[in-house]
C-alpha cells in the first residue's frame, strides 16, 4: 500500500453548488500546490503556517482558472496526518475538473475511495474502528444513528478494547517469559490478578455483544411490516408520520425525498416501513405467493402494523378478525398494532362498533398480560392519533442502553471479532480453572489479543483495509 | 434589504459527500458560533484572528454534532464583506440540517439564493457585473464560457465603464456649473476635450455592443442543427464527437451525462446540437408539420449538419439531393456539413461514387466563392473523420475575440444598458454638434451615466437586485 505519493479528490458532493473542496494530501501536497497559487497577499503559501488560510488564483500558466480558498495544513497536523491543502474553489463542475487535472498534469493521483480516511488510519490518527465510524457518520440518517457513530468515531469502545488488550499483552509476556524459566518453575504473572483480569475482560465484551443487537436494528433502522391492501391507507400513513420532521428537511434544498419514503425517522430513531400485500384468504396461486411473502416480511419485523379501512370495517369485520387472528397465532411474540385508518369519515358511535367488535370476544386483540398488541383509530388524513401511533412505536424500542450512552456496538465485523475474543477468553478462563499449563494458555490469550487487534486495526492485512474503505465515497 | 442580520445556508452541492460546506455571514457570525464550538486547542475563536482554520467540535448543549473544521474570517476580509464562518463539517446531509437547525436556532437565518453575493455587493467587495459573473462562473460548462465569466468577474469591462463614468460625470459637473454661471457665459468645460471624450465612449461602447453576438453564443453554446432521419446515426456521431472529453468528464464520479448529450464542448467552446425530425417530402400533414418545425430549427442555428447513411445513398441519391438543394435554396447564407456516416460499411469505391455524385453537376454541395458548404465521409462508429468535424465546426466558430482576449459581453442585462448609453451619448454627441444649450445636454449626459451606473450597480433597485440574486444557488 503507497502512502508516499500524493492524492487528490473532490472532497463535497459531485455537481453544481456555491462552492466545491478539493483535497491534496501527501509528503508534497503543499510544493505541488504552492507554485499553481498566486495569493492575493503575493505570499508563498509553502512558506505559511499550518492552519491557515489564503486567498487567490490558482492558475495554469497563464490562465487563471478560479479564485480560490487555499486552506494549508501541516502533516501531522492534518486530517491524513501529511501535508494537506484543500482548495476552496467555485462549485461549477468545469472548474472542479479542470483543477483536478491540473494537479493531476502536476503530479498527484486520483485518490481512490476513502483513502484519505485510509490515510489518517495508516498514519496513527485514528484506529480502524474509528476509520469505519467516519463512514457511518456520513451515512447517518437520524439521530440515534448518528449518536453511535460519533460515539465509535471519538473513541467509543475501541478506548477500552485497547487498554484491556495492554494488560492481557502484559500477562501474556509474564506468562511466556515464565517458559523460559520452566524447569525453575516460577510465576512471574500473578494469577490472581490474572484472573481478576480475564473476569472483567469477560464482563465488557459480554456487554458489547449483548449490545449488538440493539445497535444493529438502531443503525438499520426498526423493520416494521405494515399489512393493509393498497387504497387502505399505507402511504398517507407513511406521510402522516413524516409530517413532523418534512418540515425540518425540506429547508434544505435537493434533499431527496425517495429514500425516506419507507425509512422514517420518529423522536430521532430510524424506523423502516416494510410494505406487504396484505394476507386475504385466497385460492389464487399468485395471491397465495403473496401471503407467503407476506408473512416472511412479519418474521423479518420488529413490529406489525395491521392497517384497515373504518369505512370498510362494517362489510368486512370477520374477514379483518380472521387475518388479525392469523398474525397473533403465527408470531405469538410480536408486537401487533391494529390500526383503524380513515377514523375521520365515519361517526363516533360507529368507531365505539369496531372497537368493540375487535377487542371483545373472540375477536379481541388485547393479549392477556403484556399489553402487546393494541388497537388504535387514527385519521393519517387528519392527524388524529398520528402522534400516539410515533409513541407507540417507539415504545416498542429498548433505546436504554442509547439514552443511558451506553458503548454499542453496530458493526458486523466488530461483533464478529468481539465474539471470537469472548470465545477465546473463556477458553484462558478455563485453562486458568484447570491449570492449564503455560505454553498453551498463552497460545489462548495470544488468540484473544488477535481478535482485539482485529477492531482496533493493529492486526489487518490489506484485502481487510481494502474492503472497509471500499464502501467509503471518494474524497474522504 | 435588510444585512445587519446573520444568514446561514449550505454551500456546498446538497447530499452526500465526504464534507460539506455551512457559511455563516453577519455582524455576530463569530460571536454566535463560538459558544457553539468548543477547540481542540481550547482556544476561543472569537479571539482568533482572520483567515485561520480550527478543528473541534459543534457542541448542541452536551451533545456533540460534528467534529469540524471553523475557517475564521473578520469583516471586511471576507467574501461578503461581514465576518464569516465557514464550518466543514461531515459530509452527512443528517448532520448539515442538525447545524443548520442549530444555528437557525441561535439566531441565524437561513439565507434565501445568492445573498452571501448579494451582500459582498452591497458592502463594496464587487460590483454588479462582477456579481452576475460569480453565477455564471458557476453555469460555466467549458472553456470559453468559463474564459468570459472569470474576465468579468475579474473587473472586465466594468473598470472601463467606470473609468469612463467618472471622466462623463466630471464633464457633467462642470457644464452643469457653467449653468449656474448662464448669464456670464462662461465655459467651465473644455468642448475639444469633451468631444474627444464621446468619441472614446462612442468607440468603447460600439465595440461592447458589437461583442454580443459573440458572448451570446460563446455562453448559451452555437446552435448547430442536425438534420437526418432516425437510424441514420445522430446519437453515435454525438457520442464520437463527445468522446474527446468524455475521458476527462467521467473522471470525476457523479457527473450527469444527461447535460451533456446535446451541449458538447469541443475544443473548449461549448457546441447545442439540435435534433430535428428532417425533411423527407410526404403528403402526410402531421410530417409536414414535422417539416416545417425542422426548418424552424434550422433557421435558429448557426451551422446546419445534413447526415445520411452511406449505405442508403444508393436507393435514395435523389431524394438526398432535393433535400440538400431545398437546404441551400431556404438558408443561402447558413454553412452547410453534408456528412456521410457509416463509410466503414462502404468500400473506397462506392465512396468516390458518392462523393462525386454529391458534389458534381446539379447535385453539387460545394458553392461557388467562401467554401461554404462542404462534404465529410466519417465513420461514427470507428471514428474515422470525427476530428475533421471537429475541426470543420470550430472554423464556423468566430472565436478571434475570444483568442485574443479582447472583453465581450454576455449578458443581455447588460447588452440593453450599453445599447441604450450608446443611444444617450449618440445624442450627446449630436447636442455638441448643434451646439445645444448646455441645460439639454445635460439632461443627455446624466442619462448615459444612468445606463453606465446601470451595469455596474452604482444605480440600481431592490427590483432588479431580487431579479438578479434569486437566479443564483443558496449558499453563494
Amino acid at each position: 500500500m503507497n502512502i508516499n505519493d500524493n492524492i487528490v479528490a473532490l472532497a463535497t458532493p459531485a455537481g453544481a453548488g456555491a462552492i466545491a473542496v478539493i483535497r491534496v494530501s501527501g509528503p508534497d501536497a503543499i510544493s505541488i500546490v504552492a507554485p499553481l497559487f498566486k495569493a492575493k497577499s503575493k505570499k508563498d503559501i509553502a512558506g505559511e503556517p499550518t492552519h491557515t488560510l489564503h486567498l487567490g488564483n490558482i492558475v495554469d500558466q497563464q490562465r487563471v482558472l478560479d479564485e480560490v480558498l487555499v486552506s494549508v495544513f501541516h502533516g501531522p497536523r492534518s486530517y491524513t496526518g501529511e501535508n494537506t491543502i484543500e482548495i476552496s474553489c467555485h462549485g461549477s463542475p468545469y472548474i472542479q475538473q479542470e483543477i483536478i487535472q491540473l494537479l493531476v498534469r502536476k503530479g498527484c493521483r486520483s485518490a481512490e475511495a476513502g483513502e484519505f480516511t485510509l490515510r489518517s488510519f495508516l498514519n496513527g490518527k485514528m484506529d480502524l474502528s474509528q476509520a469505519e465510524a467516519v463512514a457511518d457518520l456520513i451515512s447517518s440518517e437520524n439521530q440515534a444513528s448518528h449518536q453511535l457513530a460519533m460515539q465509535q468515531m471519538r473513541g467509543g469502545f475501541s478506548n477500552e478494547i485497547k487498554k484491556l488488550r495492554e494488560e492481557l499483552l502484559n500477562f501474556a509476556s509474564l506468562i511466556e517469559l515464565e517458559l523460559d524459566f520452566a524447569e525453575e518453575d516460577v510465576e512471574f504473572a500473578n494469577r490472581d490478578q490474572f484472573q481478576e483480569l480475564v473476569l472483567r475482560i469477560q464482563k465488557v465484551l459480554q456487554k458489547l455483544v449483548d449490545s449488538f443487537s440493539v445497535g444493529n436494528v438502531i443503525k438499520n433502522g426498526i423493520p416494521v411490516a405494515i399489512v393493509g391492501e393498497p387504497n387502505v391507507g399505507k402511504s398517507t400513513l407513511l406521510n402522516a408520520l413524516l409530517n413532523e420532521e418534512r418540515a425540518i428537511v425540506s429547508e434544505i434544498a435537493g434533499t431527496t425525498r425517495d429514500t425516506i419514503e419507507d425509512e422514517i425517522s420518529i423522536g430521532g430513531i430510524g424506523f423502516r416501513f416494510i410494505d406487504t400485500a396484505g394476507i386475504r384468504e385466497t385460492e389464487d396461486v399468485v395471491e397465495s405467493i403473496g401471503i407467503k411473502r407476506t408473512f416472511e416480511k412479519i418474521s423479518q419485523a420488529q413490529v406489525v402494523i395491521f392497517l384497515l379501512d373504518a369505512g370498510q370495517f362494517k362489510a368486512q369485520s370477520s374477514r379483518f378478525k380472521v387475518e388479525i387472528e392469523k398474525i397473533k397465532n403465527k408470531f405469538p411474540q410480536k408486537p401487533l398494532l391494529v390500526i383503524v385508518n380513515k377514523v375521520d369519515r365515519i361517526s363516533k358511535e360507529e368507531l365505539s362498533k369496531i372497537t368493540e367488535s375487535l377487542t371483545k370476544g373472540d375477536g379481541d386483540v388485547t393479549l392477556s398480560g403484556v399489553e402487546r398488541s393494541i388497537l388504535l383509530p387514527i385519521s393519517a388524513k387528519t392527524g388524529t392519533g398520528v402522534e400516539e401511533l410515533q409513541q407507540k412505536l417507539l415504545q416498542y424500542v429498548n433505546t436504554g442502553e442509547l439514552r443511558n450512552n451506553n458503548t454499542i456496538v453496530t458493526n458486523s465485523r466488530h461483533y464478529n471479532s468481539l465474539l471470537k475474543a469472548l470465545e477465546e477468553i473463556n477458553k484462558v478462563q478455563e485453562g486458568l480453572n484447570t491449570n492449564l499449563s503455560g505454553d498453551l494458555l498463552a497460545i489462548d490469550i495470544r488468540q484473544t489479543l488477535y481478535h482485539f487487534g482485529e477492531i482496533t486495526g493493529e492486526i489487518t492485512n490489506d484485502d481487510l483495509l481494502g474492503n472497509i474503505f471500499a464502501n467509503f465515497c471518494i474524497g474522504k
